[in-house]
């Protein structure tokens, strides 16, 4: 194609708005434009890109026994009363009624519609195990869309669904298809994506895992131990806490704290450390405006997500109000009435704790849970933290990094089978419901991603795997005839030789050339210019600057074969 | 891929609610599984034939300079405002608000968001012609669904938009389109498919056409003259009405006509022919309510099409109230007060009608329009009939057929750019609206009409150029092991020289294995059977019977190499 036909512009200034490079350098490049918040048009570039990605994933889809079909975007509301998530999910579900009064939805994720596709397929044993996917397009109404294609509301997304008579099944193929997702991130250009345990949200089901992009730029946080191979999103990691001096018992005393609100200012004022106090976060749960209280240790922050997990159901931060019986500041476990109560574990077996009185400008030490509370329940509410201990090998060696999430697998166990009366016969005459799993891949955040990895101040540098052209073709100088009959003859050998190349023989000056073919960051470049020509020599150059060779023109076009064959053995090999 | 692990349920009986036979064979064979009236899943088998369609589309699209690119199906109602049809476009479009409140709509088409996406790229004369498309999901909510895939609510439409600065470059781009869509008609084994001059509908703007696959049970009126290459839809036809015996005229008499209600009664009664009635035919205005009388000749009927693009709105027929001041079965022209009256060019010239007198049980002979209305204007309300008068070639032989619509394109002038005012300036610096054209073609109704065309009693007979695999393999006596040895061979040889086979191996009858092989209609079976194996031979058919083969085992591949070769070249070449 020639460079001058292709639709869509580009400019030289970074947009105000982005805080990513990949946000920025694609509208640089016209990659994409908004069409209002979260929802984007793809130009000609991207849709390249997402095609060579969708074909990637299709091969291997494929190669794992998938069969790819194709289900609606809009449902009936009825599928998702089956489930129970018409009532679970909140607004990122689309709902709306048809012009006959009848009520639907704009499918966010397609368990339900997988599992009315295959009701009666699945109904025998033999039938099993299956997968199914499909590359469609998901609405997310997100409440904050950012980061150009990273957080957005509308996208495509290869979905994939499979169906087991056993857990064991299930995991076997779990494992089977993290392999296959690990090959898809290899082949697009990111052979360093991590799996990490993750929590599995609205989706339901025990295991889950989320793959990783690590980039400080990335929304999720990612614990990980330097020491063994524990990976979770900090969500969902467990956090260990040894109270190492869990101190003596000591009588519970009411004390004196005016305007002592903060955890920090009691203890200093009390000289013990923070460690020994018991902090209150107070929540709402979403539906009812309930107050919730959860009470951990001083120094540690409380996990939003395993909370609500806990309750099943969403909560938010509380603003104390009036009449709520709760004293901003002074909240305490003793004595405390008429509100949920919630302890972290991390509390467990202190003797000795600092905490509110529920009384203004008053504190208690030496309170015991125990002796003074009785028996109550702990459970895992605390946010894993930077050096705390893993709870895999039990070493202080936890990091926080930043991620990008582009891809999750969940083992849904029988969820949706059961809630929508999926049953199969087994070979005993016994019905049964199957086991699911469930496999996304993002497909316009995924190439974001890469973009994210890979690229510079000037542009993008796409892998040659999904790259929108395999060659750049720069004719420097196309008011000199030698010149310009030279590049407009290698374009004719690149097309002959199915090279898919971009030609770019404007009239412009090189600086605007040169920072266009940045922009669309095609992997090899070819120059032609007056000043080789001379010699009978062009240029070839990779975009990531790694290689740069003068050839000889007769030479060009192996030497371009050449090329594309070493930058394809940079990848990931399919076979290996 | 082995028939045992495909996904999807094949079955015997023709469901019951199945009018065309494109709907009942690919329920049988699997093929798809609806989900709510007009909206389908589409299963393995169906979505292979989806993508080799997609793939010839993207193709011709390609090869007339198109780029692709992808919109989003939620838009923002602004968008839709802008051009107008947030309010012309009735309950098809669905509407909704997101969390914020902010309207939205489902595309159903999207020039608008082709203008959104192009505007600031279109802003030079330079840049112009361009065409851009998209293989996208589209929502209609459609009233009446029907024909399974045939007319839906939800289906994957490849839509094309192209932009131009002059009307001569939209009409030579247009033909190239034209020519495009006959070869990707014929590509995928339609190469009966006719164009037809169609109306712009909603669409807007003035030429447009339809590709119509002529079929009995289309639901589509086609006027094709026998005389000269005159075609159009029905609703677009132009009738030509030429009042050869205008007849003499007469007094204006208001004669008694107790209980007559009908032409044929009237003029039977009056002992005159119908060509000498003026019939009254009664709409409301959907928005309004108001009525609008047609006047024409007594053997005509009207063509709801032309009166609603006439009026600029949508009509529907009347009922007529008693408060309405018409009186049913006896409306006529004359002496009718306080309603909008049309007329007819049928009704021309014509000396001496009969019609109603607006008093029950009463009409008038020797009505003369000009002489006693005075003037009034005539348009062109009539539909076309059999054996009327061909508008282009004047003679009687115009003949009407049934026909499925599997494509469209449009010429829209400058209506959508101009009202979301999309400029470019031209070689002398003035700002100029530029036009466009779109190009439409629904993915699985084309998929549904190749069935149509090509089927016999037991299912599918797939064109080898979009069949879900190109070979059925048939192992007939999995338990006899030579069979099952030369079968499985034949397997890994058929895949080695990727050629996509579809293996059974099934422990079943011959009798389920053939009608599985036929509801799946691949172009070209293998039989592997113990009778031909004893002289070391196998059967190679095609599934639409024209060829049966005996060949040696070992002459297999190429044989059946030979014959994918062959059914190719029976197709449309790319080349031609």
């Amino acid at each position: 194609m020639k460079l001058e036909k292709l639709v869509g512009e580009r400019f030289k200034e970074r947009p105000a708005d982005c805080i990513i490079h990949s946000h920025a350098l694609m509208l640089r490049g016209g990659y994409m434009k908004q069409v209002t918040s979260g929802i984007f048009s793809s130009l000609t570039v991207l849709r390249r890109i997402t095609r060579k990605i969708e074909n990637i994933i299709r091969d291997e889809m494929d190669r794992i026994g998938g069969q790819e079909v194709l289900f609606p975007v809009v449902m009936p509301a009825r599928l998702w009363q089956e489930s129970g998530r018409y009532n679970s999910i909140g607004n990122e579900l689309v709902r709306f009624d048809d012009r006959n009064g009848n009520s639907m939805v704009l499918g966010m994720t397609h368990e339900e519609a997988a599992v009315h596709l295959v009701r009666e397929y699945g109904r025998s044993y033999t039938r099993y195990p299956f997968m199914i996917y499909q590359i469609q397009t998901k609405f997310r109404d997100e409440a904050r869309p950012r980061g150009g294609l990273i957080r957005v509301r509308e996208f495509t997304m290869k979905d994939a669904y499979s169906f087991h008579t056993s857990q064991k099944d299930l995991e076997d193929f779990y494992q089977k298809c993290l392999e296959a997702y690990y090959r898809i991130f290899a082949r697009v250009g990111l052979p360093e994506v991590i799996a990490v345990a993750s929590d599995s949200g609205m989706m339901g089901g025990s295991v889950s895992h989320e793959f990783m992009l690590l980039t400080p730029v990335g929304e999720d946080s990612i614990v990980i131990c330097r020491n063994c191979d524990y990976k979770a999103n900090l969500e969902a990691a467990e956090s260990i806490v040894i109270n190492e001096n869990a101190g003596d018992e000591a009588p519970l005393v009411k004390v004196h704290t005016p305007g002592m609100k903060t955890i920090e200012e009691v203890c200093g004022f009390l000289g013990i450390p923070v460690e020994n106090s018991c902090k209150a976060v107070v929540y709402w749960k979403e539906k009812t405006g309930e107050y919730v209280v959860v009470f951990i240790r001083g120094d540690l922050d409380v996990n939003e997500t395993k909370v609500s997990k806990f309750l099943g159901e969403s909560i938010r931060p509380a603003v104390i109000g009036e009449n709520s019986g709760l004293v901003a500041g002074f909240i305490g476990p003793y004595g405390l009435k008429n509100v949920q109560m919630l302890f972290d574990r991390s509390l467990m077996g202190i003797g000795n704790l600092c905490c509110g009185a529920n009384v203004p400008d008053y504190h208690y030490t030496g309170l015991n849970i125990e002796r003074d509370l009785g028996k109550v329940e702990y459970h895992d509410f605390a946010k894993a933290s930077e050096n705390g201990i893993c709870p895999r090998c039990q070493k202080n060696a936890l990091t926080i990094s930043r991620g990008i999430e582009v891809g999750n697998i969940f083992q849904l166990g029988d969820k949706y089978t059961k809630s929508m009366n999926m049953q199969y016969v087994d070979a005993n005459g016994n019905l049964r419901y199957p086991v699911m799993g469930c496999y996304g891949i993002g497909i316009e955040r995924l190439a974001a991603a890469v973009c994210e990895a890979h690229h510079d101040g000037y542009g993008p540098i796409w892998p040659i795997s999904i790259a929108p052209w395999q060659v750049h073709l720069c004719c420097m100088r196309p008011d000199d005839q030698k010149v310009k009959e030279t590049a407009d003859y290698f374009y004719e050998q690149l097309q002959s030789a199915n090279i898919e190349t971009i030609y770019d023989d404007r009239d412009v000056s090189a600086g605007v050339m040169l920072s266009d073919a940045d922009l669309l960051g095609v992997p090899i470049r070819i120059i032609v210019s007056p000043r080789n020509l001379k010699e009978n020599l062009c240029e070839i150059q990779t975009r990531d600057k790694s290689i740069s060779r003068k050839v000889e023109t007769g030479q060009m076009l192996s030497a371009v074969q050449e090329l594309i064959t070493e930058l394809h053995g940079r990848l990931y090999s399919v076979d290996a």
